[in-house]
C-alpha cells in the first residue's frame, strides 16, 4: 500500500490531509492562502514536527505566489512577514524554524521576484524529498534495534502522517515488520488529542501490522508484566545534550522504561536537532487550550468552568534515552558530542 | 455543603445516583429489583470499592424483599443465588465480597423469613453507617500526612461518590483543606471512563477546593517540575503484604512518585483488605470492553475493528507505597504484619 500523503504540492497549491478528521474521514484541504495554512497548523490539521516543517516551507512559497508587486524590496518585506507569521504558529517543533530558516536564506540572497518564487517552491519540494529519504534511512538504521521483535510501545504518532515520508518511530516499526521480525505494537491513545488512537492506529491498521491500542495510563502495568520489549517515539526538538521534547506523556514512558530495564529510543531527522540550545531547559513548551483536556471532539468530559493544564509536550532528559536514531545513524549516549557530529 | 449521597435506602428501595451521567446530570435510579442493581454495578452507575460493597449489601436486602415464599429453605436458596449473582458482578473490589460475606452469615444463621429480611436491611444500613464513620477516621488520620499542604495528586475518584461517606483519598484531601492547610489538587482525568474528570472534578468544585485537571500522561512532567508534593489514591483490594489493586494508572503514578522522591499514599477502609491472599499476584484484574478505550463518551476515537486492551485496575507492589491509611490508623511499611494487626 502506498504511503499516506499528508502533504502534496499540486498546481501551486498545498493539498493537506486534514488530520483532525481522521480516522473517520479522509478530507483534503486545498490551500492557496498561507494564512489558511497557519490556521491549519494551529488547529493541528497538519502536525508532527517534520510535517510542520515541510508545510511551513510550502507556506512560504504560497506567500510568495500571493504577493503581487514589482518592488523586490516590498516583496522581500512581505515575505519576511509571512515567515514571521508561520514562525509563530507553534513554538516547540524545531523543524518549523529549521525549514523557515532555509527559506529565509533564499529570500535574503534572491535577486528577482519570479526567481525567488521558483526557488522557494523548489526548496520546499526539496525539504519534502529530503524528509522522505531521511525517513527511509532512519527506518533502516532503527530497524536493527528491533531485530529481536517483540512488542514495541509507541506514543502519539510518528508515522507517515507526522513526516510526509514513511515516518520516524513508526517507519522503524514498519521496516522491522517488513523485514520479517515478529513485531507487535502497543499504541498509546495519547490524550488529549488522541493522535495514537486516531492516527497511529489508522496507519498500523492500514499497514497490516498487529497492534493493541491502550490508554496512556496502561503502559506501566504492561511493562511490569514484561509485555513490552522496547519503547520508541518521535521528537519535536532535541537539544545538543540529547534532552528531547516530545508529546506530553513521553517522559512518563521513559521513566517507566528505565524502571523496568526496557530500552527507550527516540527517532528523528537531524532537522529536529537544535544545536543552538544546550539542554531541554531552554525548550519552550506549548500550552494549548484547557478545552482539549475538558472535552474530546466537542463532547464535554468535565464540569464547566474548571481549570485544566495542557502542556502539549514534555522534556525527556537524555539520561533516560537509550539511543537516538537519525538519518545519519544511531547515537548511543555521549549525545553532547555525538549529535553535533552528525550535522557537521 | 452536605456530602453527596451516591446511595440512599428509602422505603425499601435503593436510591442510586447514576454516576455515568455526572457531571452533566444528577439522575437518581430507584431500584427495587436486585437484578437492576447488578446491571447498575456492571455499567458503573455505582462504583468505587466501598460504595460497591454497600450497594451489594442493600442488593441482598432487595433480593430478600422480592422473594415471596413461606419455605425458609427455598428462601435461603433463593437468597444464596442472589448473593451469587451480586458476587459475580465485578471481580476486583474486595469490599463487594466482604459485604456479601456479612450478609451470607445473616442468611445462614437466620431462623425466620421476615426476621432475615429485617436483619439484612439492618446489616446493609450498618455497613453503610460504618463506612461513613470509617471515612471520617481515615480522613482524620490521613490529613496529618498533608500538614505541609502543597499540591496533591489524586487518580480516579476516591471521594464521597466512591464510598457513600466523605471519601477516602478525597476525604483526606478535604479534611486537610478544611483544617486550613494550603492544598491544591491535581486530578488525573483517568481514562478510559474519566472518573477523575467527571467525578473528582465535580466533587472538588462542589467543595470549593482549588484544583487542576490533567490528563493521565501529564503526571510525570509535573513531578519533574516539583509541582506535586504527594500522591494519594484509594484502593480496590489490598493484599496481606500491602500490594494494592486500584484503578489502571495507579502503578504508573507510584513509579513516577518513587523516581521523584514524592510520597505515595493509599487510603482505604480495612474492608478493602484481603488477608486471604498474600500478594497482589493473586488479585483478579477485571478486563472491560475494548469499546471503552476506542471511544470517548460515546464518540468513536479509533478506527473500527481494532484490538484494544482494557484492564480496569493495576497492582502497585507494596514497596512503592509510603503508607496505607485505614480507619484504624497509618501503616508505614511492614505491611505483611501491620495490616493484619489492624483487623485482629
Amino acid at each position: 500500500m502506498p504511503e499516506l500523503q499528508p502533504l502534496k504540492w499540486e498546481n501551486n497549491r498545498l493539498i493537506l490531509l486534514d488530520q483532525t478528521r481522521l480516522p473517520g474521514r479522509e478530507c483534503y484541504l486545498k490551500i492557496s492562502d498561507y494564512k489558511d495554512l497557519v490556521a491549519a497548523i494551529k488547529r493541528l490539521a497538519v502536525r508532527g514536527a517534520p510535517a510542520i516543517g515541510i508545510a511551513a516551507a510550502y507556506g512560504t512559497a504560497l506567500g510568495a505566489l500571493e504577493t503581487e508587486t514589482d518592488s523586490l524590496r516590498l516583496f522581500k518585506n512581505r515575505l519576511n512577514k509571512v515567515i514571521g507569521t508561520l514562525w509563530r504558529s507553534r513554538p516547540t517543533a524545531r523543524n518549523l524554524f529549521w525549514a523557515l530558516e532555509r527559506q529565509q536564506k533564499i529570500i535574503a540572497r534572491g535577486e528577482g521576484i519570479s526567481r525567488i518564487r521558483e526557488d522557494l517552491i523548489r526548496e520546499a519540494v526539496k525539504i519534502h524529498q529530503e524528509q522522505i529519504l531521511s525517513d527511509e534511512q532512519i527506518s533502516r538504521f532503527g530497524a536493527a534495534l528491533l531485530n529481536d521483535g517483540g512488542t514495541i510501545l509507541t506514543h502519539c504518532n510518528a508515522g507517515a502522517l507526522a513526516t510526509g515520508g514513511c515516518g520516524t518511530a513508526l517507519g522503524i516499526i514498519k521496516k522491522a515488520f517488513e523485514d520479517g521480525h515478529p513485531i507487535h505494537v502497543m499504541a498509546t491513545e495519547t490524550r488529549p488529542l488522541l493522535q495514537g488512537a486516531r492516527l497511529t492506529a489508522f496507519e498500523l491498521k492500514r499497514a497490516g501490522i498487529p497492534f493493541t491500542l491502550i490508554t496512556d495510563s496502561m503502559a506501566g502495568t504492561f511493562m511490569r508484566q514484561a509485555k513490552i520489549q522496547a519503547v520508541i517515539t518521535g521528537a519535536d526538538r532535541i537539544a545538543r545534550n540529547g534532552d528531547t521534547a516530545n508529546k506530553i506523556g513521553t517522559y512518563t514512558l521513559a521513566v517507566l522504561a528505565k524502571e523496568h530495564g526496557i530500552p527507550f529510543y527516540i527517532a528523528a531527522p537531524t532537522s529536529t536537532l537544535d544545536l543552538s540550545i544546550y539542554s531541554g531547559k531552554e525548550i519552550i513548551i506549548e500550552e494549548r487550550s484547557a478545552e482539549e483536556v475538558t472535552s474530546f471532539q466537542g463532547v464535554k468530559s468535565a464540569p464547566k468552568g474548571i481549570k485544566a493544564a495542557n502542556p502539549s509536550f514534555d522534556i525527556t532528559p537524555h539520561e533516560y534515552i537509550t539511543a537516538i536514531v537519525t538519518e545519519k545513524g544511531i547515537v548511543r549516549g555521549q549525545y553532547h558530542t555525538e549529535l553535533a557530529r552528525q550535522v557537521e
